[in-house]
C-alpha cells in the first residue's frame, strides 16, 4: 500500500459574471484507490456542489464564480493498492465477450481516430502475439516515435495530428496509444491524474494524462509519455479521450494561471513510507470488477 | 398513440470463421417507446445474446457467425406515446444544473468537433434568444445549407467536412447540427431508427440518423435531414455520434447486402389507426426523467 | 503616380552555421511599379545574391550566415502607376480563354482547397453576374465571416481552417478568398507587401498579403482583410499561397526577432506628393500584359 | 534509344453545352522524349488549341463541347534516350544553389504537405548520407509503407491521408514520396504519363503518375507505386502534384468512361527494337539543363 498527498492550487480571474466552472481534481473514489482525508477551500463565498459518477468514479466540483480572482485549494492524502500481475499471463478479451459498458473504448472518438487506424495497426501490431505484450508493444511503438514536446501540439491536437507531427505533450501520447489500441480491437481510455515520481526536467508538475487499457482482469495502467512511474499516478477521472475530462471545463470570460501542484509519499496508517517504483508488472487502481484489479 | 410495426432484413456473407457482430437493431425500451411485440430469426445456429444498457436503453444484439450466408430478421409492434410541448414554453438548461449524466453531450466527440465551431456558433446563434426556438433555428441554419446527396460523404465524414462539402445524407446532417449545438453550450445527441413517412423520393427505406437536444423536459427530436415525419421515428440508439450507435459492428471479413425494411402504422390496441403527422409540438420519446419527456 | 519610401529592418540569430536564407524582401518590377531606388544592407560579410523571377517579377535574395547575430536592413522608392478600371465594366475570363500561364491559379494549392468549395462555392456564388462584382461579393463575403484575430491560426492554417475557425490574420482571409475563387473557375493569387495607411489599431506595422485575381484586362487587386488600402501595396511577391512568397524561408537553426517596417508616401519626380486613397476603382499594379493592367 | 508506341481513346457524354475541357494527354517534348509522329482526332467538329508550356514541356489540348458523344483518340511513337548515371555518384544540390525555377519544387503543395513533415522526415532520413541513395530510401519506405489498393483514396487524398491510411494508388505514392523530399528539402515533382510494362494483375492500363526528383545532374525518375518499369514511361505532364497536371480537367456537366490505352515497344529508326528494362542505373528524360539529364 502506497500513501501520496497532494495539494494542488488553481487560480482565475472571472471576468464576466455567473462564469460557470466544471472541474474533475478530486481523486476517484475505486476500491484500490482511497481517499483517506481531502479538504476543498474556495476563496469565493458560493455554492459547492461535488457529484459522482456512478460508472467511472470521475467526481465533479460545479460552481459559478463572481468576477474578480477565484482560487481553489484541494489537497487530499490517498492509499493506493494495486492490483499486480505478471504481463504474460494477461490474455486480451475477445470482441465477443467484452462487457457492455466497455463496448465504448473499442470506437473512435474526437481525438482518438481510431476509425482511420485500422490498417496501420493492423500492419504493424497484427501479427503479434495477443495480450499484454502487444499492448506493450503499441505503447512503445508511440514511445518511440513521438518526442515530448511542447508548443507542437494545442488543445485541438488529435491522435493523428500527433502521428503526423511526431511530437506532443503526455495528452498527446496518450492519445495515439489509445486510437492503435481501438484500432486493433482492445478497449483503451483517457485517465487523468497526478503523478509522483517525475522528472523535474519536464518543467513544473502538471496534470498528466495517461492511458487505461482492459484485458483480461480489469484495466490497466500504462504511461506512453514515459514521465511518469505509472505506479505514482492518483487517478482523478477517465473517459473516452480529452474531450471527456478536462481538470477544468469553463463557461465564460476567465483567465487563467499555471496551476501549482504538489505531491509526496508519506508514511500509511502502519506508519511505513513505502515510495512508488517502476516495476515490470501490469499495475491497476481500477477496482469495479469482482475479484479482478 | 401511434402503433407502428416495422421489420427489417439484413443478409451477409461471412468469409471469416468466428467473425463477430454488434447489431443495434432492437426497437428501444423507453417509458414512451413500448415494444408490443417483437421476434428475431437468425439464419444460423449460433448463440445469441441481446442486451439491454441501462442508461440509453440501447439494445444490442451479439454473435459470432460462421462462414457462409448470415441473415437477420427482425420485426416489432412499437407504441408510441410522445410527449408533446409548446416550443415557446421550452427553456434551456443552463449549463450550471445540467445532470452529470447529460455533461458528456456538450463535449465534442468523433464526429462532431464542437471545439472547432465556438466562433462560428456565436456568430450565427449566439444572439439569439436561448431555448427550443434557438435550437429550431440551428436545424433550419443545417437544413438550408446543406444538400441531401449520397455519395459525397463516407463513414469518415464529420461535421467539418459536411459544413466544408455542403452535402451529405442523414448521418451528415445530424452530425453537423449536433456539433452546432454543443459549441452553443447545448446538449444534443446522436439517435439512429427506422422513419415512418418517407419520400419515396429518397430511394428504398434505410436506417435514419436523426438528433434529440436536452432542453427542459427532456431530450426533444429533430430531424435536420427533412426525410422524416419526427412523429414517425422509431428509435433503435441514442449515442455521442455513429462511432457509437452503428446498427452493425462486424469484427472479421464480411460482404454486405443493402437492409430491406418495412414500415407501416396499425391500429393500437384500442382498434384505432393514428398516422404520425407533421405537429408545430416539440415531441419527445425519452421518458427516464420524471414527470418530463 | 504615387511614390512611397518603405524601409525594413530584419534580425536573426544564427545558430547553426551556414544556415541558409531565401528572402523575398525587394520590391517587385513591374512596368506599373517602378523601384526608383533602393539600398541593401547586411551586417555579415557574406555574398548575396538577387534573381528575378521572369515569370513573377518576385526578386529573391539569397545568403548563406555565418552563426551570430545576422541583420537585414533594405530601404525602396516605389513609383506606383496604377491601371484603374470602372468596377462594372470589367468581365470575368472565359476558361475557354484563360491564357495557359494563368490556368495554374484556378487549381487547388497547399492552403487554398477549391476542389473541397465547389459546392459552397456554386451555392453562394454561382447564381451572381458574373465579373467584378462577383469576386467583390467573394471579397466581402469573406470580410464579414471572418474576424480579424491573432493567436487563433498558425502557419498551417489553410483556407479550410478559417471556414471553420471564422477567425485569422491577413494571409487566413487572402486564402479563403482565394480558394472560393478558384472554385468559381476565377483565377486567384496571394501577394505579399508593405502596405501603407494600416490602422495602428492592428499594431506595429507587419508585412501584409493580399489578393490579386485575374479578369479581363489582367489582375486587379483585393485586401479581404480590410486592414489595408489597396492604393497603398507595394507588391514583394505573387505566388498560388503563402507557400510561395514567404518573406523569409530559412534552412538551418535560427531564432528571429518581428520585423521593423515603415513606409510614408514622398513627393515623387514631379515634386508632387500623392497620397493613396480608398477608391471605388478597381487597381491594379500588374504590368506584364499589353494593353492592360 | 527506345521507341513506344501508344494509343489512348478518351469518351466522354457531354450534357451541358459548351463544356470546357483542357487535356494534358500529348506526349511531352523534351531533349531526351521526341515525339517522333502523333496523331488527334476528335469526333466533334470543334476548334482545338494545342499550346505547349515553355518551362515544364507540358501540352495542353483545350476544347469546348457540344454536347453528345465526344471522344479523343491520341497515338504517339515516343524516342526515349534516357540519361543514365551511377546512383553513388549523384549529389544533391545544396538549398543554396538550387536554381530560382526550381526552388518552387521544395515547398509544400495542395497534396503534398511536407510543411507538417519535417519531423518525420528528418526522425526517418535526417541521419542518412545525402545523395540519390537518401532518394532512394524514401521511395523504399513509401514503397514498404503503403499497400497498392483503390477505392481507399479518392481525388482528395493527400500525402498525409495516405500516411495515415497505408493505402492507396499510384497517384498517393507519387504525393507521399514528393512529400518527405521535400521536408528533406529536396525538390521532387508530380509527373504524369502512360507506362510501358505494367504488371497485368493491376488490371486495364491507366494513366501512371510517378516522381521526378531534383539532383545534381537533374531531375531523375523514381516510381514509388513499384508498378511500372521506370525506363517505359513516357512523360505527358509535371507539376506540383496532381492539382496541376490532371489529364483532363473539365468545366461543365460531363460523364466519362474509363480511358482505353495501349503502349508496346517498337523497332526505332534504326530498326532496332530495344525492350524497356529494370535497371540499376539512375534514369532521367529531362533534357532542359545543358550538359545534363
Amino acid at each position: 500500500m502506497i500513501r501520496l498527498r497532494l495539494s494542488l492550487a488553481l487560480s482565475y480571474e472571472v471576468n464576466e459574471p455567473g462564469s460557470n466552472f466544471i472541474f474533475n481534481i478530486h481523486a476517484a473514489h475505486t476500491n484500490r484507490q482511497v481517499v483517506v482525508d481531502e479538504s476543498l477551500v474556495v476563496n469565493q463565498q458560493v455554492p459547492l456542489t461535488v457529484e459522482t459518477d456512478p460508472t467511472t468514479g470521475n467526481r465533479y466540483l460545479r460552481l459559478s464564480a463572481a468576477t474578480g480572482p477565484l482560487q481553489i485549494f484541494y489537497t487530499a492524502s490517498v492509499d493506493l493498492t494495486h492490483y499486480m500481475a505478471a504481463p504474460e499471463q494477461i490474455a486480451e478479451v475477445p470482441v465477443a465477450r467484452l462487457p457492455a459498458q466497455v463496448l465504448g473504448y473499442i470506437y473512435p472518438s474526437r481525438y482518438c481516430q481510431s476509425d482511420r487506424l485500422y490498417r496501420l495497426a493492423m500492419r504493424e501490431f497484427g501479427q503479434r502475439q495477443q495480450g499484454y505484450g502487444r499492448v506493450q508493444a503499441i505503447r512503445d511503438w508511440v514511445a518511440q516515435r513521438i518526442t515530448y514536446a511542447k508548443n507542437i501540439s494545442d488543445s485541438n491536437s488529435s491522435a493523428i495530428d500527433t502521428l503526423i507531427e511526431t511530437a506532443g505533450v503526455c495528452r498527446d501520447f496518450a492519445h495515439l496509444m489509445i486510437a492503435l489500441c481501438r484500432a486493433s480491437n482492445i478497449p483503451a481510455r483517457f485517465t487523468t491524474g497526478i503523478n509522483y515520481g517525475v522528472d523535474p526536467a519536464y518543467g513544473p508538475l502538471d496534470f498528466h494524462a495517461y492511458v487505461e487499457v482492459y484485458l483480461v482482469g480489469g484495466w490497466y495502467l500504462f504511461d506512453p509519455s514515459g514521465t511518469a512511474i505509472p505506479m505514482g499516478l492518483v487517478r482523478f477521472g477517465t473517459g473516452r479521450d480529452a474531450a471527456d475530462v478536462a481538470f477544468a471545463t469553463i463557461f465564460g470570460e476567465v483567465g487563467s494561471s499555471p496551476p501549482v501542484i504538489n505531491i509526496e509519499a508519506i508514511a500509511g496508517a502502519d506508519g511505513l513510507l513505502v515510495m512508488p517504483q517502476l516495476v515490470r508488472s501490469a499495475l491497476s487502481t481500477d477496482g469495479q470488477h469482482q475479484g479482478s484489479p
